[in-house]
């Protein structure tokens, strides 16, 4: 027997902006749904500033999440902190099973999961997260008051970690494998004049050393005649991933990057099954924390056309 | 001569949501610009209440306006308040006047002038205009303390002006040619359980009348028996067109209803032109805020990589 309480015409799969606001447009449009996310805020919770969130100057990310989530849940919707790790088809429903063994049912699914830091992929990278490798400046900085850092990278996340890294420590190596830092001419600007940050281009880092703990990292080519830098804390800000596990288990279509294919109105291919920000190839790839809000209000706004259409009386629970 | 200080990269028309975060990121992509509006945050501005902008509750239209406003100066480019009237063609460049008989040169254009209000296209509409004939109950609710009024249309503006009339008004009568509201559910219900307002659905306004200003309306199907009812105040909320002027100045495909066709980069047909927010057929067609805004960081994104890739030495001015 299915528990009625556990029934929803929508579950959310996410907790960062896209997931937030399609909690808001849902609540407004009165979508009974549940909204179910490891992290709230998602990536956006790591950010130490953002500057490009229309009507927020600067903020930090951990406060402008703070923000939506107060909204989500100002119109009565609790944040579940969970994880959905199995989804199912059972009487025409979506079961979803959560890490805690929680079953949920819903008519609907928009998955919002998002995206997760892109490793090195070097050999003995896992060894040393915590112990010198850091996927979160903003989380990592303090420990490396006065210190050398290195941060690999050269788009807005890597320029941000550096800035924020340069007002703790005392040198900030930026390593990039191209020529040219992109993304907002601000921050590459602000990268270039800060006088504690040191850009390393057309490098890459091939090994990092240490005994129990980051020393010395290995470029790929000498920097100033040395192939070695002795580091004591290395920041990788290479970029995001999509979150597979669920793309899989939903068979849903990606493009070749992984990010899954959602049409204008942010359907995928799979029936029932929506898809908003940072994991899908909408908003012309951008990623930001404005794209990914809109994907969701438009995910909402299909889903509750989808829904009224539907008129099913398993609707009215 | 073409005086070099009218010279930009970019030209941004309009002042709505869209304009103003293009602007934030023009600036924090330091792509030298200047936003051209006639209104500053466009309709939004004259929203009353706005409950779906993530990270804000509850803000009055006036209010959101002018955060992002506060966040565009800040980032140090001030609006200008002036109307582009006329788009040539001049050395490879734009040349837009402005109604104050400006010239402005750009190498781009985006064009974000959203829309205006829809009106009833009656004989006599125009008459009664600013006489019991509005088309903002932000504006003008304030002249009916303890009136009786009526607002025309079915939709979230509609419902919006007739919550906030019902504050100010003794009785508002919202008249639908639909037999059921749209729009958000959560106004709906406010509607419908307002003791204050009366939903009248399937019927038309077919004629304004008064003697200098409006006082009775008549229907196209009799209400309770009669078909002419007495009324102080008309609120007109039938939704928006888009501005066509530019449109047609430029020559832009636009869909069947006369929304600009957009790429997912938000380009349009014609080269350097790109536009953003309520104008196109973005988003699916949702136009709201947070998806005007959206439009908007795509958009700056897309003509700044345009420009870099071009690096010609007029784009350096």
């Amino acid at each position: 027997m299915i528990d009625k309480k556990n029934i929803y015409s929508l579950i959310i799969v996410g907790a960062g902006p896209a997931a937030l606001t399609a909690s808001i447009y849902a609540s407004r449009y009165n979508v009974d749904h549940l909204i179910v996310g490891e992290a709230i805020g998602g990536l956006v919770f790591e950010a130490h500033k953002i500057c490009n969130f229309p009507t927020e100057i600067e903020i930090k990310g951990a406060e402008l999440v703070s923000k939506m989530q107060k909204h989500v849940e100002f119109l009565g919707n609790p944040i579940i902190a969970d994880k959905i790790v199995v989804i199912d088809k059972e009487n025409n429903q979506f079961k979803l099973t959560t890490q805690s063994n929680k079953k949920l049912f819903a008519t609907t699914i928009l998955l919002a999961s998002g995206t997760k830091h892109r490793q090195l992929n070097l050999p003995n990278e896992k060894e040393f997260i915590g112990k010198g490798l850091s996927y979160c400046a903003t989380c990592d900085a303090m420990f490396y008051k006065d210190k050398v850092v290195a941060v690999i990278g050269g788009s807005d996340s890597a320029h941000t970690a550096s800035l924020y890294l340069a007002e703790i420590a005392k040198k900030v190596y930026q390593i990039y494998r191209k020529d040219k830092l992109r993304g907002e001419t601000s921050w590459i600007n602000q990268v270039e004049n800060n006088d504690k940050i040191e850009v390393i281009y057309n490098t890459e880092i091939i090994e990092i050393e240490g005994n129990g703990k980051v020393e010395t990292i290995r470029l790929n080519n000498p920097y100033k005649g040395k192939e070695r830098i002795n580091i004591d804390g290395l920041f990788v800000e290479i970029g995001t991933i999509p979150q597979k596990a669920l793309i899989e288990e939903l068979s849903l279509e990606t493009n070749e990057s992984g990010y899954i294919k959602v049409g204008a109105n942010q359907k995928t291919n799979k029936e029932k099954v929506w898809a908003a920000g940072d994991i899908t190839d909408g908003s012309n790839n951008f990623r930001q924390i404005i794209t990914a809000c809109s994907e969701g209000a438009i995910a909402i706004e299909n889903i509750f056309k989808f829904l009224q259409n539907k008129k099913s009386p398993s609707l009215s629970v």
